[in-house]
């Protein structure tokens, strides 16, 4: 019964981090800047219900749904990604380079099938999205760290990188990065589409958050640099319409298409049909500029409040990020502070009970990097229960450095 | 960018099958008893605009269904497995042994990641479900086919088979077979899972027909005779609810269930929670009883049809099975006719338009074994369409002999 193919010890270190990241999110008395849920009052139940009640219906659409669907996904949906999300970021597609996928991270798994053997590279920003590490490891990845700054992934050590390692895949969060909050410079967007199409290694651009934005202007994803094909860009639904859908995307060009579709039958056949045509709807009825509006409006506040708490209640020599859209901002505290540590005692003690992602985990190296650092994120928590929860938890961490 | 990963290379005949498969069943001029899809009045189309409108509210569950979702699947959804799926066949579990998969097919994938290193050999039934083929293709495993008659796979090859390859799993559809129709012994059941237990091997039961059994005797599934946790059943929703949810599950024991969250989280996170949480309400409105009686005796039906016009108009020498239940009959031709050529001039001859599976890709033996058998699913088409269907085939067959 022990015979696990290596795959599952490989990836037994993020598995538990990411067990421990959903479990602390389901106690209802813990202020939780934790997971990576958008607010809840942006969740379009009231349209989904309308939507579901007119399509679902036997003169309608209703058999079409619940019938077995085309493995590249509902062509509204893949109509609505090239029309109302990528031609308005200036990119511009063509429905059938369209994957609709169960998720997000469904892409890095799928991009994985399709590259990944045992021992091979994928550079990862440091720090990087611990659960597409996970996804990586299951593939027995190797993961390489690539420098980081306040513009992003390092296109100096990320060329050095690819020199000296051959990585078979790179890849990058460009826009308000998780879990950093940064955004990648237009300029390095250029140069990371180029060295991929310079030295053939598969740039696995996952974009998410990039439709969020409170403040700064819209940058072109590294997509829009490609000129040969080696760009694959992921994104979701789970920040511009529900996590709980499952819904998300993949845009490449026809020949990686065709293998993820392969691929992609191998593992769940299609995505639920039924989350796709309620989203597709949902934007062709014109529903989506005004949600988009509030959504960002709701995560401006939040993001505000959350920054405005940090610099007012966290102590003297920390550090933190300005993201301009997304969820999340990183911490670094002063002072040798230990956040795993700190972590437990402050979902534990009864006067905290405030929780967020303690930053080691998000670093590929090891040796104890990002220990004292943290990530916040400001989607879940409404501004009261920010400030809130951003003071009790700079008291403690005051309470430390005494 | 040709630089793909060797498993991309390995599952590429089965892909290339299952693509050929789905393009048949899209041509609306064609009568297709290609796919395994049930019948499309048995979709519960008004049921669930019901109870999505009841639902999927502000002051009820809708927060909830569109916010991410634990990895093993809604709580609902897995007691109505245990209670109203498992329970009555036998089989006592507890919800949380329970995990919700995005469709039946799923399973497979996450049994390979949890199992199969390239090279390892899974012990198939011959002929076997070609799409999961495909799945143990992609992770390179090597499948060994296990004779069959008409109870099932054979215990005494298995065994034989057991010992020469040590296999790290056995793959068995026990009732009303894919392809074949046929379903395995109480006693073969038995035999299979005491084997699995002796020689330390995973039985992988795949059990997606059960519930739509139209004559005889319910049997125990395999898993209700594992004594050591080394059988995991897996089942699907696809043909006793609706394909295009894409919802199945998988019952296995703590240890295995602990690795397969770990796998399923670096898949996809969870399955989409709308569908699991409908689908439960279903359940749990008690509209299922109703549904399934009226599922049989449409299928029944269907059967009946086929199978009396087989016999009417199929050529002399024809061998085919009575399936119990399911969605298939598996026909033998006489004189030599190779299905592979018959299938692209039934589906092209303006004068038939018939779909069907030629028999070939069920086969992992290769060497032409199948090549004068087809596949033949009568879930979806009305018992007039069947019977009109069976004779156009039967008179091309007919034509060939000659």
């Amino acid at each position: 019964m022990s015979n696990y193919a290596k795959r599952m010890k490989t990836m037994e270190k993020q598995a538990n981090i990411i067990k421990g990241l959903f479990s602390a999110m389901n106690d209802p008395d813990v202020i939780s800047f934790g997971g990576g849920a958008i607010a809840k009052e942006c969740l379009p139940v009231d349209k989904i219900r309308e939507i579901t009640k007119d399509i679902m219906r036997v003169d309608g659409r209703g058999y079409e749904i619940l019938s077995y669907g085309s493995v590249l996904g509902a062509k509204d949906l893949r109509e609505v990604v090239v029309n109302d999300l990528l031609a308005p970021k200036g990119v511009k597609a063509n429905p059938d380079n369209i994957l609709i996928i169960t998720g997000g991270l469904e892409a890095m798994n799928l991009m994985c099938q399709l590259y990944i053997e045992p021992g091979d590279v994928i550079l990862v920003e440091s720090p990087t999205f611990v659960h597409s590490v996970e996804t990586f490891s299951m593939f027995e990845a190797e993961c390489i760290p690539v420098t980081m700054d306040d513009e992003g992934m390092s296109t100096e050590d990320l060329k050095a990188k690819i020199i000296k390692y051959s990585p078979k895949m790179v890849y990058v969060i460009p826009t308000f990065q998780n879990p950093t909050g940064r955004t990648l410079s237009l300029d390095r967007r250029k140069k990371i589409a180029e060295l991929g199409s310079k030295y053939d290694v598969i740039i696995l651009e996952d974009d998410p958050y990039r439709d969020i934005r409170y403040s700064g202007e819209d940058l072109l994803p590294i997509k829009a640099f490609d000129k040969t094909g080696h760009t694959v860009l992921a994104n979701s639904f789970s920040k511009i319409f529900s996590p709980g859908s499952r819904l998300g995307y993949v845009y490449a060009n026809d020949e990686i298409i065709s293998k993820m579709i392969d691929a992609k039958s191998a593992t769940n056949s299609h995505t639920s049909l039924l989350p796709q045509i309620i989203c597709a709807e949902f934007f062709k009825r014109g529903y989506y500029p005004e949600h988009h509006k509030s959504l960002c409006e709701i995560h401006r506040e939040r993001r505000d409040a959350m920054i405005e708490s940090i610099d007012k209640y966290f102590p003297e020599g920390t550090k933190r990020t300005f993201p301009d859209g997304g969820l999340f901002t990183w911490v670094e505290l002063p002072g040798g502070i230990n956040t795993s540590e700190l972590l437990i005692e402050s979902t534990s003690n009864p006067d905290v009970k405030v929780a967020f992602v303690a930053g080691e985990g998000f670093f590929t190296e090891g040796n104890g990097k990002g220990s004292n650092c943290m990530r916040l994120s400001f989607g879940a928590s409404t501004p009261d229960k920010i400030r809130i929860g951003i003071e009790k938890l700079g008291k403690l961490i005051e309470s430390k450095l005494v």
